[in-house]
C-alpha cells in the first residue's frame, strides 16, 4: 500500500484536520465525537445532515456550506458513521425547523441513521438516495446503492432549505430528485483501503468492472477494456433503460444534469473524453443537456474509474440546481 | 495502459472538445490549429496566453475566463504547442494592450512560444515560471522547473490585467509572483502517456521519487516511502532552503499562500492530510498561511503525488489572488 499516511487509525481524523483548517472559513470540525459542520449555524433553517464511511471525499465534507449541507458525520473509511456522530452534531445545531437526514442507501448507514433519528429529540425525516442503477443488492447495500447522485440531491435540498423551505418541502424535493437521478460506474483498478492495505478486489491489467460500487463493490460484469467511446455506449444505455424502467421521458425540454464523476485515481482529462463521448450519444438520442459538473465529486479512495449521473430536470430542481452555493468543494454564484 | 481512450492519436482532441462542451459558457475551441479562448474576448486588455504540453489538466485551460487567462495553447500530451497555435490564437483576439505569455520553463515551450513572440506584430512580452526547487536541469528542461506556482501567476497577473494593467505592470507582477514561488513535488507512481503505453518510470512497491517533476521526470533521490509527516518535513525543508537562497523572508505578516496540488491520482483525503501536516510544520517555524489551495491543479496524467508550493504574499499579490475569478477549474466571487 503507498499512500501518504502516517497511522492508518488517524488517516480519517489527519485528513479531517487538514480539512478544516484549510476551510475555516467555511467549516468547523468537531473532534469527540466527529462531526464537521457550517462554520456559523442558522438554527432557523431546516438542518441537512449527511454522512456515511470516509474515502468518497468531497462527499460530504465538501459539501458543506451555504445553499448545501449542514453537518457531515464522517465514518471511518467505508464504515458507516455511528448515532452518537449525529446526535452530538444535532444537539450542538439545536434546530427549530426540525432535520433531514439524506442517507445513502447502504445498510449500515440506514441502521445508524435510523437509530439516531429515533433517539433524537426534534423532528427529522430522511431522503434514502439509490441511485445506482447497476445492481440491485450488494456487499454494502439492500436495494440500490446511493452514489453519486446524492451530490444533486444535497444542492438541490441545500437550496430549497436555504431559502426557507419546510421540512415536508424537502422531503418530497430530495425524493423527487433522488427518483430523477440514475448513475451507474465503471472501475478501472481497485482501491486500497489503509486498513486492509492491500487492493479490495483484483482486476486483470486489461480488464474493467462494469457497474462497480463506490467501495468496490461488484458490478454487472467483469469484461475486456475497450474503446472509451464503447465502454460509454453501455453505461449510457444501461442510465437510459433505468429511466425507461421509472417511466421518465429524457426527452423532456427542461433536459437534464449531466455528472461525469471521477473516483479519484482517474486524470480530468479522461473525464472530460468521457463527458464528450456521452454528449454525443445523449445527441443521437435527442436528450438536452442543460446543465453540466465534471470532475471528482464522490470518489473511492484512489480507484481509477468513473461513473455517469443523468438527473432529469423539471422547473424547481432546475431553479435550485442553478442557485447560488458556497461550500469547499462546489461552489457558484458567490 | 488502462485508460478512458478513444484513439491514442485522438485523445488530446476528444479530451478537449469535452472540455469546451462542458464550459461553453466560458470558452471557445478553435480545432485547426487548436487553441482556447475566452467565450468572449475583450481586445483592449493585456492578452494573457498560456500553454504547453496537455497532461496537466486543468492546467492551463481550466483557468481560462475573467479574472485569470484569455488564451491557452495545448500541445500533445507532454508536448509543446507549436508557434502556428500562438500566433493563429493571438490572431483571432487582436489585442490592443499587448500580450503576456506565461511560459513554464520547459526547453521545448519556451523555443517555440520565443519564435512566436518574434514572428506575431503585436507587442508581447513573456514571463518564465521556474518554480520548482527539486533540481537544476532535468530531461526537459535548462534551469529550473515551472510547475504548480504557475497558476499562482497566472491568478495574480489575470486580475491585474482584468483591471486595466499595463503591459510592463502585468511582466514585473508575473516575475515577481513567480520569484515569490516555490515547489516541491513527490512521486508515488509514475504516469503512462498515452503514445508510449507504459510507465514513463519504474518505481518500487515501496518507494518515493522525491522532487519529481510532472512529466514523471526524475528529482533529487529515490527512497523507501515513510510516514506523511516525514515526507512533508522534507518537502517543507527543500522549500524553506529556497526561500534562503532567495533571500525571501517567509515569517513576513502577509503570510504566504499554501497550495497543495495533487498530481491527479492520489485521493482528497490524503491531499488534505499532507495540508495539515504541513500547517505544522509551518507553525512551528512561525510562518503564517493566509491563504489555501487543496486539490488536483496541477496534474501529471494519472501519477499518485503531489506537490507543495508556497508563495510569498505583499499586499499586491493579496489583493489580486483575492479578486473574483471565474473559470471551469478556479472560481470564487462570481
Amino acid at each position: 500500500m503507498k499512500k501518504f499516511i502516517n497511522k492508518t487509525d488517524d488517516f480519517i481524523i489527519d485528513s479531517l484536520k487538514g480539512f478544516a483548517k484549510a476551510h475555516d472559513d467555511i467549516v468547523a470540525l468537531n473532534l469527540d465525537p466527529i462531526f464537521v459542520t457550517r462554520k456559523e449555524i442558522n438554527p432557523n433553517k431546516v438542518l441537512l445532515v449527511s454522512g456515511g464511511g470516509s474515502g468518497h471525499e468531497p462527499l460530504h465534507t465538501g459539501y458543506i456550506g451555504k445553499g448545501m449541507l449542514d453537518v457531515a458525520c464522517p465514518g471511518h473509511v467505508f464504515t458507516s458513521p455511528t448515532p452518537d456522530q449525529m446526535i452530538a452534531a444535532v444537539e450542538k445545531c439545536q434546530p427549530k425547523s426540525g432535520i433531514l437526514f439524506i442517507v445513502k442507501n447502504y445498510s449500515g448507514d440506514v441502521m445508524n441513521f435510523e437509530m439516531a433519528s429515533e433517539m433524537i429529540e426534534f423532528e427529522n425525516q430522511t431522503v434514502l438516495t439509490n441511485d445506482d442503477a447497476a445492481v440491485i443488492n450488494s456487499s454494502y447495500t439492500t436495494g440500490r446503492r446511493g452514489v453519486a447522485g446524492t451530490l444533486i440531491v444535497e444542492k438541490v435540498v441545500g437550496s430549497l432549505a436555504e431559502e426557507g423551505g419546510d421540512l415536508s418541502s424537502c422531503k418530497q424535493l430530495g425524493d423527487r430528485v433522488n427518483h430523477h437521478c440514475s448513475s451507474i460506474g465503471v472501475a478501472l483498478s481497485s482501491c486500497t483501503i489503509p486498513a486492509a492495505g492491500k487492493p479490495t478486489f483484483d482486476i486483470g491489467v486489461d480488464e474493467i468492472e462494469f457497474g462497480v460500487g463506490i467501495h468496490g463493490e461488484p458490478g454487472r460484469k467483469r469484461e475486456k477494456i475497450k474503446m472509451a467511446n464503447h465502454i460509454v455506449e453501455d453505461m449510457v444505455s444501461a442510465i437510459l433503460k433505468d429511466f425507461d424502467e421509472k417511466s421518465l421521458d429524457l426527452k423532456d425540454p427542461n433536459g437534464i444534469i449531466l455528472l461525469v464523476n471521477g473516483f479519484s485515481g482517474t486524470p480530468l482529462s479522461e473525464l472530460y473524453l468521457i463527458y464528450q463521448a456521452v454528449t454525443e450519444k445523449l445527441k443521437e438520442k435527442q436528450i438536452q443537456i442543460s446543465r453540466s459538473l465534471v470532475g471528482n465529486y464522490t470518489t473511492a479512495l484512489d480507484m481509477a474509474g468513473a461513473s455517469i449521473t443523468m438527473c432529469l430536470l423539471d422547473d424547481e430542481i432546475k431553479k435550485h440546481w442553478d442557485s447560488s452555493v458556497l461550500t469547499s468543494n462546489l461552489r457558484w454564484g458567490y
